[in-house]
């Protein structure tokens, strides 16, 4: 019996990618072709399965591996045992490293512009990088010896672009940065609409750091919520530097933080102008005893990638903020870039 | 030179599906091995390869498509370039619809109960299910005659649980009726962190509906932003049915908008009590002339699964009141359950 082998075609014609199951009877997750090897599914209910390669000796076959669907059981099945079995397949020589750099600020093209040529002449080095809006994560696997090279390398020229050298996401970093400060954070947002805040509150613990977010849309919300003056938005727009500086000053008095963000663009597809174009936005960060610091980026794109290309500059902002590296020094935009350039992504 | 394609399983062992790109030469992207038949990509620099089966006559090989990582470039290229390509191999007759719904409120075994056998006694029907936290996707598939026959089942028994069909999420639901009423949103915002906000503010044109969302982790935050009273805290908690209808209350007052959501609950890892557990959580609805309604939920899983979940619940419950369906009768958990009961999901 092989129900499930057949329906998936169908499923990633039908879903990309995501589950189906078939009504008749949830009881066919339990149908087991055979020869399969049982991946146990520890957090759903159908299990994974394994065949290996050329399994009917009279045909011709790859090693095949079908795996339920939802993220959250895909990704540790994935991981805990379908890696160990591909490992198996392609005998990866035990006395192979492998390590991870997590970049925020700087595309991927300036990443691999900075490393690539002086990584790859190091003998044996694989270098791949893999590329999310905002943040390039840079890989490399080769004998200790090269990777310790490689290592010097990569620290080298990208230094503190680097926040992370395991899988922390850029939120998680600065939960664990103002937890270990014993400082908070608040936030006023505009045209990132809640997605610092929730990134932020997806970090177990972030209620220790975290004290308020402001999701300030309409202008009227500016000015009441956030204290920001009527006049300035009149002179100047909700989308310019007094505006960010005045939402981030408003946040930080309000929730007696000792940091706030506040983000305030046009995430279009509307909106824009000849001077400030759809993918114009303005990110302050407020904190004691220093002026609020403001910066311009444009990130033109679809308004979801716009939200999250801001989150990452924003974060970006507090992390080396925090890190003690002075922000105003920093193109977060790219090496030689103008602040009206886009990132590279 | 198939370079791209020797590569596919080291990106999957190292990054999960995401894209890696080799640095030595971006220009390796243009290599197109022998026979490969290109799939433009719209949305970023690698294209898609498509592969006939048995292109080699001397080596049996299924279809293969090669195509690239993020989802903002692999999903248009599948759906316009990769479907036609897989209708035409397995040859779905014309004469074929298709139909889905999609429903948020009830679990997927429920939803299975409710319409999967008498479905499945239409002849030549096929019915799938995709279940997402807090959301089922039904989708059928047969002749018209077939089709029609199970639009009638499937409408008659989910009814007012359907909140689409066609492929808007719910958000896009909430935004288009609130700007066909002329109506307006505010949130106040614990467990959830944002979310609610982060989803209403990816639609195009929420800035018409939306207009002000406070992010109250802290109870500080909740008393000064939001008004809420320190001694209904002191004596309720702030994961409390009286908590939550003062936050939505207080949201809706500031905001002066016609309608308010509020969430308080317990995301975990770290919270909860005997009375009220990891995965506890209260959602108030306030709007104008009624009382503002609070429902208690129950969704023990992950962090990030219980905000899915709770603004699932929050947004089903705006949903329902503003198509007219009087909350207070629908149970949101599953016909029968308990408001103790977790979701199916």
């Amino acid at each position: 019996m092989i129900l499930r082998a057949i329906s998936l075609p169908i499923c990633l014609a039908w879903s990309c990618g995501k589950t189906i199951k078939w009504t008749s009877r949830i009881a066919r997750q339990a149908d087991v072709p055979t020869g399969a090897q049982i991946l146990p599914n520890e957090n759903g209910s159908a299990p994974g399965l394994y065949f290996r390669a050329n399994i009917n000796p009279r045909i011709r076959s790859p090693h095949l591996f079908l795996l339920p669907g939802p993220p959250r059981e895909l990704q540790p099945m994935f991981r805990e045992l379908a890696m160990p079995i591909l490992r198996s397949i392609v005998q990866v020589p035990h006395s192979l490293e492998r390590r991870l750099y997590k970049i925020a600020g700087i595309g991927e093209s300036t990443v691999e512009e900075t490393i690539g040529e002086k990584v790859l002449v190091i003998p044996g080095i694989e270098l791949g990088y893999c590329a999310r809006p905002g943040e390039v994560d840079v890989r490399i696997l080769g004998e200790p010896d090269a990777v310790a090279r490689a290592d010097l390398v990569i620290r080298g020229e990208l230094g503190l672009s680097i926040f992370s050298t395991s899988d922390e996401s850029l939120e998680e970093v600065l939960v664990k940065l103002l937890t270990e400060r014993k400082e908070t954070l608040a936030l006023a947002e505009s045209c990132t609409g809640g997605l610092l805040a929730n990134r932020i509150t997806n970090v177990p613990g972030a209620s220790k750091v975290f004290v308020a977010g402001h999701v300030v849309y309409a202008n009227e919300a500016k000015i009441n919520m956030l204290g920001v003056d009527k006049n300035l938005i009149e002179k100047h727009g909700a989308v310019s530097e007094p505006a960010a500086r005045a939402m981030a000053e408003g946040a930080r008095a309000r929730a007696r933080s000792a940091y706030s963000l506040a983000t305030t663009g046009i995430a279009g597809p509307t909106g824009g102008s000849e001077e400030k174009p759809v993918g114009t936005v303005y990110i302050a960060l407020a904190f004691a005893d220093q002026e609020t610091m403001v910066k311009r980026f444009f990130f033109p794109s679809d308004r979801e990638t716009f939200k999250q290309l801001t989150a990452q500059a924003a974060f970006e902002m507090l992390r080396r903020r925090l890190i003690g590296c002075r922000v105003g020094a920093i193109d977060l935009n790219r090496p030689g870039g103008s602040v009206n350039r886009p990132y590279d992504y």
